[in-house]
């Protein structure tokens, strides 16, 4: 998918709302442990229940591979879910991979190759040999980690070199190199706020992954007043505040008003920012 | 695990390789192709033939992931053959993981409840919060990339901020508040050569994984004179040149040969440093 494709998406969607599927053995209904895959079961319902109100699905490799083989197995049959029943979703892992050219490779082979998905998540610290493989694959997409919404997000990633350029500038100035807008994709924490001017200085026309809005205390409104750009360039992740909106057996309707209602506030700022006609 | 434990380790066996085990389709002899699960096939021969000359072995995740369902059977299969039939091994996951609190929990609770192993590598990039949760397993090491083999490392890594502390010495510096060094390891690239003089003045006493030797280029003579110290505290992989030493039918021992050769290079060195009576 291209960029413009994605803005396309947005704009008829009049949402860029991008679902986690974070999801958790402890935190889904009791009612569904009793399934033969309770992680697919559960993720069957939240999609069908919220594809109609957001443009990406950002599975987190890590909730599955702790479940060991059953948890792979799951997460294949969550992205071939997607893929079959919602074509124009732009599906991420998030899984934050890096390494040697030759193991970066094998990443890419497993995300793109072996589950056609659309990005993955990756991060700098390797530079660009641990980057560049990701690219090889027809149309995939490398989200970079810039500025992250965690705390110590403060600690490495602010530290300024000799001429002030801080660390997740230097990696979006430098990465820009690499891949050109409709490759390559940044993450930036809701939880930044007016930080997204910044980002926006050195990456003006790329879009944004911004994870942070709701459990963690981001807010929508700051990250679309100073983050977005005139193909929106953003896609803003909810998983706890819509998977887990509800543990009882409404569990699905409950993911459902609450993917609604980020939608009807995405449309009202697409609105304000004159990019829906 | 403890550093203590290790070190007895590496002096009874005289030796402070680690095998690494990028077990690749493509590469393994194809007489093993015909069996069931060629993967874990082979790494069960290549341990059998090389763990009497290593102190650790580290299956490098990638190459498991790429292959889907299968590869991650092979993983942990892998993982039990080590820890039951060669119970001194240190076992690391090379997986190059870190992410959110909650997220990095799922990865520990992977790697060290799922699987059991040693430990596992971390990339510093997200900070404090997000290397900790792999901390809170009792005796679960650590291994956080420092300064890689890669060309990449020159990218971030050698960053210098104001006070010309470049970006690895300050991951060194800043983790070292966050776990002791009999939980908290480095990777440094055998191709960093002098620069593990550097490395020692920021971490004096602690073990360094260091990958790198072999087919990347770096020396091992070179590490050990800049890097060792009174506890060893090096770890060094090797992985092509010993699991790909040859695919005929005679790999098993061929690789046994390579090991044996590195361990006694290891067994001299250590000797001459004064760490073997």
């Amino acid at each position: 998918m291209t960029a413009n494709e994605l803005f396309e998406n947005i704009k008829r969607k009049k949402s860029f709302l991008c679902v986690g599927l974070d999801t958790d053995l402890k935190k889904i209904p009791p009612v569904l442990l009793k399934e033969e895959d309770p992680v697919f079961a559960f993720n069957k319902v939240i999609i069908d229940a919220t594809a109609g109100f957001c443009v990406a699905y950002k599975p987190n490799s890590a909730f599955y591979e702790c479940l060991g083989v059953k948890g792979w197995i799951a997460f294949e049959k969550t992205v071939r879910y997607i893929r079959e029943n919602y074509p124009d979703q732009f599906i991420i892992a998030d899984a934050k991979r890096g390494d040697i050219g030759n193991t970066s490779e094998m990443y890419a082979r497993t995300f793109f190759d072996t589950l056609k998905l659309d990005a993955v998540t990756v991060t700098p610290y390797m530079g660009e040999d641990s980057v560049k493989p990701f690219l090889i694959y027809p149309g995939s997409w490398v989200i970079l980690l810039a500025l992250t919404s965690n705390k110590g997000s403060q600690d490495f990633q602010l530290t300024e070199d000799k001429n002030g350029e801080r660390l997740f500038e230097k990696v979006i100035k430098t990465s820009q190199k690499w891949a050109d807008k409709d490759r390559l994709m940044y993450v930036v924490g809701a939880t930044q706020g007016k930080m997204f001017q910044d980002i926006r200085k050195a990456a003006p026309d790329h879009f944004l992954l911004v994870p942070g809005v709701g459990a963690q205390g981001g807010s929508l409104q700051d990250v679309v007043e100073y983050g977005i750009n005139d193909r929106c360039g953003l896609l803003v992740n909810s998983s706890r505040a819509i998977i887990y909106a509800d543990n009882s057996e409404n569990f699905a309707e409950s993911a459902r008003m609450e993917a609604r209602k980020v939608q009807k506030e995405m449309e009202d700022l697409l609105r304000k920012h004159g990019l829906l006609s």
